[in-house]
């Protein structure tokens, strides 16, 4: 047998690690805010690394981008404009262009050279980018955020890194409350909340900041996700006024475009609770 | 920082790994049908292993050792004869005997000393052991299912290794048939059933070779599942006679014990097909 490469994230913090067979490297870039890499796998396509810490493969991101965009999008009643921030590799944004009645998409990804990199080696993620609707920024999120024009948005995705780093800002009551005063009444917060089995306390500080700044009701939806930590992942949605148990069912079901996770019946799973989750967070 | 030691299964079939910081080694042994190691982890508590592949570990052994029993137990009317083929490690025998309608539980793994080190090293899982409705074997499983008396059981639980080496045998029509004529009416049989995203075609051959053999229903309930392969995992149920789709959701809510994953939002949610494999898998 040929010696084999692996790509492998240790991941410090839950003592565990997940790793890729790689054939080959095919980008190594250092920009002003992260490291870079781009790696051929055997088996999940191409595999985008910062940091050191795997972002995406080809064959398993659409469970995330599914799951970062769906749920929201069929809860809020009538979304129309969208912020992403983060998001720079693009598959949200395609996500989000699939549901007809949006008329804007802002995505706002500090770091350009991710987007570059997922033009060359994601194209079918970046699909969409140049839909009229969709205007994309490089520019810092939080800034962003605290400037934009008040009840303004209807939708507020926050598709970013690890509460470490660049993305740590995101993570906080602060930030929360500039989505708050963007959002119309009844709009979403969709922030991606990490590992349920391992970040718990994320999660529940996650609901406690979101509460503090005025969101009426948050809920956590976990959905597998092989290339993170634990292989089990989680989005956690506010909403400014409304509730979050229920969504466009029919809507849902006769959704326009083709998905590989999301479907009514996924969305509805997606709101039940593990008892471990239901006992630690809020109804 | 001193020098860590980590544990890593690479799955040739997925190229993906995933490993754990382990602190020390606590058994290693070859019996007369598989090399079996146990260490002790820095995060996840101890870890066995089978063969260079994780079979648990201390800390995420609930969500697997719940969904292979509570889903069957709770649609079944009125479960009360349960055969175990393999489970040494004793985690779905705990479950099983969780119900106080269950009066006998016949485990039959082939190796005694994957129950000898779980008594050691998980002694949580074997807490049960002595329930006077459980009696251990160490016997070959397909040999017991093909020697059962016709129409006395009523859940069969396969909780095996992969479909390699000796559990090879319990993946295919003849093994199913043996189960199906086993099984009362309304009776069920509990398959793991790997990968969904990585082992779909085995996952079409099971449910093909169960209606072969003449159950009526099939379904397979994806979970969350950290220590094998891409971190999500599945069983399969085929029921003879009777539907998968229902079950009795007020007791299972109602359940006179506690779980960290399952409760009836979670069992309902199993249920839910994510797209991809609604598409690949009979109704």
């Amino acid at each position: 047998m040929a010696q084999e490469n692996w790509f492998t994230e240790k991941h410090a913090a839950s003592g565990s690690s997940i790793g890729y067979r790689v054939a080959e490297k095919l980008a190594d870039t250092q920009t002003p805010f992260q490291h870079i890499e781009v790696w051929r796998t055997t088996d999940w396509g191409n595999l985008m690394v910062i940091d050191g810490c795997t972002m995406l493969t080809t064959r398993d991101n659409f469970l995330y981008h599914e799951m970062m965009t769906h749920p929201a999008l069929y809860t809020h009643a009538a979304p129309r404009d969208v912020a992403i921030i983060g998001g720079g590799d693009c598959g949200t944004l395609r996500e989000v262009l699939r549901h007809p009645e949006i008329t804007s998409v802002v995505q706002v990804d500090i770091d350009e050279q991710v987007t570059r990199l997922a033009e060359k080696f994601f194209p079918e993620l970046c699909e969409s980018n140049a839909d009229p609707r969709a205007r994309l920024l490089f520019d810092d999120g939080i800034k962003f955020m605290a400037d934009a024009q008040p009840a303004s948005l209807d939708v507020v995705i926050v598709d970013s890194t690890d509460p470490v780093g660049p993305a740590e800002g995101l993570f906080n009551a602060k930030f929360y409350a500039s989505c708050f005063r963007a959002l119309r009444e009844g709009g979403i917060l969709v922030q991606q909340s990490e590992s349920p089995l391992v970040l718990l306390d994320l999660i529940q500080s996650i609901h406690k900041a979101m509460h503090e700044v005025g969101f009426a009701a948050t809920r956590t939806l976990p959905f597998p996700q092989p290339c993170y930590p634990t292989g089990w992942w989680s989005t956690t949605l506010a909403r400014k006024g409304g509730d979050l148990a229920t969504f466009r069912e029919a809507d849902a079901a006769a959704r326009p475009f083709a998905t590989r996770y999301y479907n009514a019946g996924v969305h509805r799973a997606a709101l039940a609770q593990p008892e471990f989750l239901r006992t630690a967070l809020p109804a």
